[in-house]
């Protein structure tokens, strides 16, 4: 087991990664200083089945009453609707103050609970316990928390600090292919932003890591996330520097809305975001075109999409949510778009392109 | 006008209190540090066609385009569904992350549009324009902000602090006698448990207030906030110190719970609450009993009622209710009632009382 410490002030907290973990969450709870009482388990159908049983032992043994509130898997459970299913069901389970929240699952799992930990009596414990490697390497640990709004990803939430983070490892050896491999794209993207050593190091270990490796992926989860960790702990509320976080997501996320949110996974949208920012970084930071030749090649290496989809051959109607998202992206402020590049591989800085400057390096794509 | 500061760290605002202020709304945000842009006005069917007009004008002159949100009066609008209405009117007045929303009305509008604020995406500013008794004396001012769930009043919502509060005691002048009185509960509540001298100065100038003298209430507000204020900065998120504010409305809560929240009115629950809290002091925590008399002397010439509702010949689903409220009080944690008593007029204390104590004071009362 790795542990280590996010330094965020009164809400600073401890992350545990290592395989196995999932039967010591009780008495990794306790140690956090949760004490016993009621408490709930968020997850969904798929991960119910797999790690419910032996989360909710392990947190009964420690003392605690456990609930376990189940919602259906995927995006689409970010709504309104199954936020209020899960408050009701945190009524119903008479969670009080004190009670911890344990959010198994993924990044859907994670940010509903998040919020519904964070607005439940104004705010309750929460310990994320994420199972897929998306919320291992990057969305368990800062904060974020949310629900989707019909109009844009992400629009309803809160910043909540969780008290806790347990990253068992074990739970990535279920994983399909595909989800495996989408939350590889957050790994490089840390890699690309602010670790060479780390970008080197995915490049050498990349066979382990796909053959799922578990020492290697417990060096992977833990380097991803004492680099998120380092962001978060000098910006906490996504002022300037917590920006860089988004490196790949902006044109990421008008890819994921132009096939509403079906056609592409979120790391693949964000594998295909990276390597548009990667081409405006040789426009505009700076980047060595072998730089930008070795990060497509890691993202393609991976098993992640590249190449932007072809926006003029898709219906009009997909066109339009393109580009809505692109001007509606919740990180714009006035005109123009607060950009993400990398002037070389592992260093990030924001500057401010027109609409335009993106655009056109999307089409010359 | 009179202006202080609330000293919070980080989330550090600035107050205001004085009559016509609502004129000069936008250039005090502006001072506020926020900047031209969006902006969106919350504010219900009773207020707006009295002050929304002039808020909106003198916002608009400050450089806003300002979308004005009405949702119907009364606590029948903190619901999931009417925080799911005014986000969608955000999304539709296309606020982005520097837009503030201004909360023009009484406790209900402070309480659902800055939950709104704290959510939308993670958090947009929001300037409280308190135009009741108790909006200005008490809940626009400590960042808690929320809504109901059928099982228990703000048992959803969030701890956010305000940009700025603009308290514009004109406002006060339109409302109907009993909403009027209703507020000054909570200015009793602050001489009982924190202010002596505020305490004596009520009980003096009690006829100028009741006939709504601009320079009293102008005290009242100013020397009610500072009191919350005092209380808040020493702890923003409810631990211990902020307790004390609860004087009266652990059983005030029930007494709402009991009548379904349409018998009496906050406030009018609180004064109960305060005499019930009272006579418990005389019992637990050495109150005089002049003192007691006092109080609930000063209650009754505020036209507010002491008297608890006769419980055993009330049905017996209001029965239910009121002990259900007691148990089920979100400041419960196990099975002892953390109760704030008055050992002396000025000074509270928290002391944990046990169900049948707080009962039983109740029944002989």
């Amino acid at each position: 087991m790795r542990t280590f410490s996010v330094e965020l002030g009164p809400h600073s907290h401890s992350v545990h990664v290592g395989a196995g973990l999932l039967d010591q969450l009780g008495r990794l709870a306790r140690e956090a200083g949760i004490s016993p009482g009621r408490a709930a388990i968020v997850t969904d159908r798929n991960v119910a089945p797999l790690y419910g049983e032996r989360a909710k032992d392990s947190i009964a043994k420690a003392g605690f009453a456990v609930a376990t509130i189940e919602i259906p898997a995927g995006e689409a459970s970010k709504t309104f609707a199954t936020y209020e299913l899960v408050i009701d069901a945190m009524v119903e389970a008479r969670l009080d103050r004190q009670s911890p929240v344990f959010a198994l699952g993924g990044g859907v799992v994670g940010d509903l609970a998040g919020f519904a930990a964070s607005s439940y009596m104004r705010g309750i414990p929460i310990v994320q316990v994420p199972t897929s490697v998306v919320g291992q390497v990057d969305s368990a640990l800062g904060g974020k928390t949310g629900i989707d709004h019909r109009r844009a990803k992400n629009l309803i939430g809160a910043f909540y600090q969780p008290r806790l983070i347990v990253a068992d490892i074990a739970t990535l050896s279920s994983l399909p292919e595909r989800e495996f491999r989408e939350g590889l794209a957050e790994a490089i993207k840390y890699g690309a932003i602010m670790d060479a050593p780390m970008f080197a190091a995915i490049e050498n270990d990349l066979p382990a890591i796909l053959s799922r490796d578990p020492a290697k992926l417990e060096e992977l989860v833990d380097r991803s996330l004492r680099c998120k960790a380092a962001v978060v702990s000098r910006d906490e509320r996504e002022g300037d520097l917590r920006k860089i976080l988004n490196f790949g997501h902006t044109v990421g996320h008008a890819i994921e809305a132009a096939g509403d949110y079906a056609r592409y996974l979120h790391g693949e949208a964000v594998a295909i975001g990276m390597a548009v920012a990667s081409r405006l970084s040789c426009l505009h930071a700076g980047l060595a075109e072998s730089d930008q030749r070795r990060l497509v090649r890691l993202i393609e290496r991976a098993g992640l999409p590249t190449e932007m989809p072809d926006l003029a051959n898709l219906p009009a109607a997909e066109q339009e949510r393109f580009a809505n998202a692109l001007k509606l992206d919740k990180k714009r402020a006035g005109e123009a778009i607060d950009f993400v590049l990398v002037p070389e591989l592992g260093r990030a800085i924001v500057k401010k392109l027109s609409f335009e400057q993106v655009t056109a390096a999307i089409q010359s794509a």
